[in-house]
């Protein structure tokens, strides 16, 4: 099997304004699709971060691919991951995930790797998850991903969308949206981004969340490094039991070194919340000081920037080692996204809790797969007895994505400046704010 | 694809008089064939440790296999392999390779994940090293591996293998054997088994072994646990240069504790010869207590015992990330584990050594594979142009070997057996000798 034609497809869709530490959401948020088609006529996809840089480093790799065996390019491709292992602090402390100049190799790598295993899939009839070591589970668990947010639902002009879920700036509509995005998606986990409000106002968040869902479903709090040590050690001494039985305190304060104070902290006063993270730990560079300083209990994975699902899989093979725990991390995306993470996640034994997903934020108007949006139930989604990924590219929508691309101005992801624009004109991200 | 057929091969392979610290080869090696075949009718192979007990718990597996997705076994079996992480020490220091009950369900689930990866290479045309990532290099490197030994080329009665090397016990000897063994095979790196003879009898070995090849040739030393931290440490002195530039001083002193104190006492003399292990060390539950106390700077994997090619890769990526170097530790085995460790090495990019392999001490008659023995040319096997593992069964061979085990009483290895029966009626291993 030979690849044939390699394409690259930068697409833009709605967003809501969420907030976050980083700021806000642009009322778009930037994809790049990619096919891979064999000489056979086969095409494998495959759905990555988007904007400019992304997709200039992809298509700097056509000449390479073009002749290329797909089941060789993973390890063509190898020696030019380049992973840095000397000193450590890759992190996406300061910067979102997708603009971090230091894992655009690794981006690179993954967004061709799935592309390759979809295409093999769908070459041969198999799924992608029984082509990386075989599934170990059918059903792929997500968590609810609650954000602060201010009205709208993303889009501009005559693309904006009708705004499903409110603003949601105090606790009590958080809970509502919470609410809501379970009775739609049956979630039964609540990860809830924080970081943007008083921690005071985002404890009584996570509170009423208690209250009113019951210690039957697991809380995650994640306010992406907006808070000092000590901040973050009264956040997690309020929250000792609504974070217990299954939730966590993700990155509550920035860096290795701050996560690791945070942690014998609390465990000086005897609470073991674990400390998740996807921003003080983003590649394995970070995994040794992370290990000696037990700064970090739980790695929010992507596929997306580790390099793919076979790193993420001996990232979970190595947690496991170390009896650190993995979820995923995820980034607004659309279906081809979301199967593969869940084929990945299907096909990782080492997997201790549901994982992130922005697809509630997403609209079906959007979405590339043909017969549209994945379906998420019981907040699973289940790997369908289908080749590949299990999705194909519906044409007309991926034409649409890229026409969106084309009218809007945005080529990177800016929260910083998306804030400043239509919230407050002097803001400024501040580590630690709180 | 569906599994039609499991089938399970004792055989037994002449060996020759090998000695190391576990005591003496028997005259046959054990080693176990086996066989799955699809409904299509192509048939995957592998081969593992022999004897009574890997053959039973391999048939154990046989009702499962049996109308399994080749692609999903390794799926499916994985909650079975059942790693131990609670504790370490499941260890190789009391135990011969193959004969470790705590490793005996990765054993198996490592034999049948190989021949489930033949099969589905062979089904698709596809090598395996590009199923399980893809190759990163063509050639993999083994290193001679010099015994001492008696004479005798192994086998007993009219099955007396003729004597190739003679017997090899004392510096000069061992020389003139690595010479042949080089001249033969083209090895550019020599892996050493002491633990034998008096150390000073070893040390001078190694210094004979680089007077006469030149310090372009690196040397490895490994005693089998053979000796105390303070004659490991006057060893590690003794032979600072010799096993510099690529050398490494493998499982001094017995356990991660002994092996720890080596180490550090090493350093603090300013000596910094990597300390490998495949007896140490021999399961991800050991690692973290390898980690923390830097016993180990070099892993000796084996696909065999660590649950097979994707753990090993797991490993090696783990390895990478601690900055540990990583080469792989062999048994008395035949080409399809030959090729087998060739194609997982293919496909691993964190590769340090040169690979261990007893091959040399088999021989053409014994050969189960197709064309007879693979070629190992200037120290490398070279990856095939062949699906799968590119080796297939000679099944009038396969049948001599079966023939061979149903006619001795050997059913286990039993290294310290042998050496009561041939050498030394009283002797016992013992731990440390030296």
């Amino acid at each position: 099997m030979k690849i044939k034609d390699f394409r690259v497809h930068a697409i833009a869709i709605a967003d809501p304004p969420l907030r976050s530490s980083y700021g806000l959401h642009a009322p778009y948020a930037l994809r790049t699709i990619i096919e891979l088609e064999s000489e056979d006529g086969i095409t494998g996809i495959n759905e990555t971060y988007g904007g400019e840089a992304p997709v200039a480093a992809l298509l700097a790799m056509k000449e390479q691919l073009i002749g290329a065996d797909p089941f060789r390019i993973t390890g063509m491709l190898n020696p030019e991951m380049k992973y840095s292992h000397d000193g450590y602090d890759r992190s996406q402390t300061f910067k979102v995930p997708g603009e971090n100049p230091l894992d655009e190799t690794t981006r690179t790598f993954a967004a061709i790797e799935v592309a390759c295993l979809d295409l093999i899939g769908k070459s041969i009839g198999v799924p992608v998850c029984d082509l990386i070591g075989g599934r170990v589970r059918d059903k792929v668990a997500f968590s609810a991903y609650p954000f602060y947010k201010h009205a709208g639902g993303g889009g501009e002009g005559a693309d904006t969308r009708e705004d499903e879920y409110g603003e949601a700036l105090s606790p009590g509509a958080l809970v509502k949206q919470v609410k809501k995005m379970i009775a739609v998606y049956g979630f039964e986990s609540v990860k809830f981004k924080a970081g943007v409000l008083d921690p005071a106002v985002e404890i009584e968040t996570i509170k009423q969340l208690y209250r009113e869902l019951g210690p039957g479903v697991p809380l995650r709090i994640d306010p992406n490094s907006a808070w000092t040590v000590d901040t973050s050690v009264e956040v997690g001494k309020a929250l000792a039991v609504e974070l217990s039985g299954g939730g966590y305190l993700e990155d509550p304060a920035a860096g290795i070194d701050g996560m690791a104070a945070v942690r014998k902290r609390l465990l000086e006063m005897g609470i073991d919340t674990p400390l998740a993270s996807n921003v003080a730990i983003t590649s394995f560079g970070d995994i040794p000081v992370c290990v000696a300083n037990d700064a970090v209990q739980v790695i929010l994975c992507d596929h997306h920037y580790w390099g793919g699902m076979r790193q993420v899989q001996h990232l979970a093979k190595l947690a496991e080692t170390f009896k650190i725990g993995l979820s995923m991390h995820s980034n607004s995306h659309l279906g081809i996204s979301l199967m593969a993470m869940a084929h990945v996640a299907a096909a990782t034994p080492h997997l201790t809790y549901a994982c992130d997903t922005h697809y509630p934020w997403q609209q079906e108007k959007d979405e590339v797969v043909e017969g549209g949006r994945v379906p998420i139930k019981d907040g699973c989604v289940t790997i369908p007895d289908k080749p590949g990924l299990g999705v194909s590219l519906d044409l007309d929508q991926l034409e649409r994505g890229k026409e969106r691309y084309r009218n809007i101005p945005y080529r990177k992801r800016d929260d910083e400046a998306e804030m400043r624009r239509h919230i407050d004109p002097g803001w400024k991200r501040i580590l630690p704010r709180w």
